[in-house]
């Protein structure tokens, strides 16, 4: 689907208006499947983190069959969160802090206090339909999404050879970033800006002459090929002098980005993966949280993440400043869409999938669609 | 009108829309009596005050005849502040700092610089009804709330024995509270709390076993004992050795609350009181200005406020967390309302109020209903 | 049009709805022409400016003939700003910098890299009207206001003995004023207010007994009389000894203001003249950008602008924030539009202008109107 300088981009209310933002929000954050980021945050039985979905709190429980369970994260009496925003505590029981009233790790009530007799109304914490997958925890809170393997399809085996569900968070960093959440999808999916934008990346890494992948399914992604001259994602192209042993000979030389709508991107090194996580604040305004993850033989081994890290923080700012300048640029009504590039095929391929959702009320990470039989 | 398990909390949208927030601001506060605070604040006459009443500025000036009288702080010319807003200033005349025009302290206008002849039309300032009540002012922007001692009642003879008329205010604090001002009083109006959120009062006085007060008129309010172990609301529990005389011997050891909607809470403990302010900012936005008023005998004797003021400091800023979690909790679309307590009873009645208040446009301080004759 | 006491301001919704500041800023301010600044802050060929029309993105840019162009400040590929705004740049192209699309100094697209073949649409930059009078850059957004020097009419010849297009701007400073655009507007347009508020500017200037011009055109303004006892506008009434040569007996001892709606002031001493841009940024909001401009003789001469910036900047802050209390002052519905003062009449002017463009849908500059034949 290579736009050819026909297709065009998004008019520029889709970034600007509040109306737009809170469909988004309703439709695509709550009515699918969304990242809650990595499962190992929540180590042993009793471990329980305050989450956030797009403004709507989540509870995560790992209960004592070290099963991770997820609740809305507010307490059945009067509305209290159970655990703050953002942290995690480890507890034998869930507990409210405004009134004491407690919770099983499964999420029934316990007790609450000074009632005789006690409340007869189911008072249970509501549960959110979760899953897991390859380290990744995932909340759907409409409860009607399709099954997660269904929206992941075959994103499944294209990182099987990264062995994601064995790697380790060796840093993390949170960015406030003053653009619409599609700006920063649309950044990420084309390297076109790369000579451009990232100086750095563009020394260890080719900027054209990749591939985009054909998913099944609703992620997307592509790939494209490190220097001759460099062995790494690293600001001097040196790494850690080890690659991912199941990687094919293709892969072992390649960076390849992959989307899972609308909240999750991977991108995988020979050596390392990172991941970015949004979240949408208001129309102008997403939270990514950018984290690093190394195999475990390197985090025994010692290597030192930083030179991934400082890579990756440089890369990052450069994009942050390219999509606030685009949506300071696309307000105050002087922009037309214009044409997409032919390296922007991703891109485009994105756009027609918000555009379809806009219309049919979406969400936007549709499962595999039914095969329609032949007439 | 205990709420048995069965009664439930209002909808997330009283507490999250900004519709409901301005039908409230016209309503509740600027459609009845509100407090400005203590009428001492303006000592001498010539005294002069910019105050806010739910972002409407009003004007208080003690007149050459001793006497308070409010306006809109407004200049009538242009529309100037006569008071810079929170400000006190003593001056023998009402003097807009703009263009020089001069009120007296009875509000008319004195000279209008450079009109020849002077402006024909009338340019006194416009009066805001008001009344004291035992050292507090109150403001009714609307002009035809019932009169100050029918909305006050039989308040006036339940505090009459620690005669506030006669009190000190020797500590003051303003705290900005990122929630909803109806979640403050309803935060306000039950213990049910206490041991689980304010483990220092906790300690220095009961949190159960009190009794709610059956007031003829709009306030509400209850009462509890103070531990055996303990002479006086502070972090030990040991105060000035003093207790307010006129008291009987079961408030001379009990710690007493009390509500006049929309906005004062009066605490009154055996020897002090501690009264809250509510000024509503926005739908999650609450100022609480916090006063801590002593007898003159005690101020005269020396004794240092800081047992009271740490106490209730800390006190406060409990309480505010717990409001502000609620407030996050229930937002994000996952709240449901849930039961009320048995000790929520206070609270209970104070939301009937407030729904009844939303049906018919209420103010929410009722005077005392007319009695219907029987047939 | 004297107001004689009978005329009254505008109501307070003028000054604190959405709804009007968003009608004002698409009629009054990109519906017609607005002051982009001077003209020489883009001396050489090359020269690139990002600017602000309120909220909308203009670029201008100095092209290879040595003339001023302004554009739309988007790039037609994805939208991102081609000059950060506030900046100035020197390049022989104009480059953006996301994905290094390049257009010529004329606006035509150059190179849009890694098309093949070229992008066939219409891709150079969206040109915006604009036009220079005596060293002022101005643009029209909408592209359909009468010829600029229709709206200027005869403050042209008024502004010509100063002889503007050879001043230097020798100082700049931007304020951040807690108040809708009109206060600002209304409080330059009268010195009524100049004894109370400006306490040092009216120990060397009259406060009274000037005129106001009576223009055939758009324009505002009106004089005052220097002291006897000072030679300048400075704090302490002494100046460079020197007086622009072209003006009359008359003008040599006057300070002149003129308005030049919606955004320009222009006010003329005998020895510099300073300026102010209005920026509308909410209702409750305006950047106001000032500038200090001197003769080149003065400069040469080493002359020192301190004694006008000091002025300025005095008398600057004590108009903020007069204007910040009148928008206080007539929020929260206490506010009735008081009767304008005799000296008000300019003022008076310009609310009539606003309140028949609102009528008309605008714009506030209007051309010399027809004459209407007689009948």
């Amino acid at each position: 689907m290579r736009p050819a300088g026909r297709a065009r981009g998004l008019p520029a209310a889709a970034y600007t208006s509040d109306r737009v933002f809170a469909f988004e929000r309703d439709r695509f954050w709550r009515g699918g499947w969304t990242c809650l980021g990595r499962a190992d945050r929540l180590a042993e039985p009793g471990d329980q983190a305050g989450l956030d979905v797009a403004g709507a709190g989540v509870l995560v429980v790992r209960d004592a069959a070290g099963r991770l369970r997820t609740f809305r994260n507010t307490c059945r009496h009067r509305g209290h969160e159970l655990v703050a925003r953002d942290c995690v505590v480890r507890r034998p029981t869930v507990w409210c802090a405004y009134h004491a009233w407690v919770y099983r790790l499964d999420g029934t009530l316990r007790n609450a206090p000074r009632y005789d007799p006690p409340p007869d109304a189911d008072l249970d914490l509501l549960p959110v339909r979760s899953a897991q997958w390859r380290g990744w925890l995932f909340a759907d809170l409409s409860g009607d999404a399709p099954p997660l393997p269904d929206v992941v399809g075959d994103l499944d085996s294209v990182l099987a050879p990264y062995r994601p569900e064995e790697l380790r968070v060796v840093a993390s960093r949170s960015y406030d970033v003053a653009a619409n959440w599609k700006l920063v999808v649309e950044n990420y999916l084309e390297c076109y800006h790369c000579p451009s934008t990232h100086p750095q990346l563009s020394r260890v890494q080719r900027t054209e002459g990749g591939e985009s992948f054909t998913p099944t399914d609703g992620w997307l992604g592509g790939h494209l090929d490190l220097r001759n001259s460099a062995n790494a994602m690293s600001l001097d192209g040196t790494g850690p002098g080890w690659t991912f042993p199941r990687l094919d000979e293709d892969a072992a030389r390649q960076v390849r980005y992959h989307l899972l709508p609308p909240d999750l991107f991977v991108t995988a090194t020979p050596d390392h993966l990172v991941t970015h996580r949004l979240v949408p604040v208001a129309t102008d305004r997403t939270r990514v949280e950018c984290e690093w993850l190394l195999p475990a033989e390197l985090v025994a081994a010692g290597t030192d993440p930083g030179y991934a890290v400082d890579f990756w923080h440089t890369t990052n700012r450069q994009d942050w400043a390219a999509c606030e300048s685009v949506q300071r640029g696309i307000s105050g009504g002087g922009y037309r869409p214009g044409p997409l590039a032919p390296h922007e095929d991703l891109l485009h391929t994105f756009l027609v999938r918000v555009a379809t959702a806009y219309r049919t009320g979406g969400p936007l990470s549709p499962a595999r669609p039914t095969v329609e039989p032949a007439p």
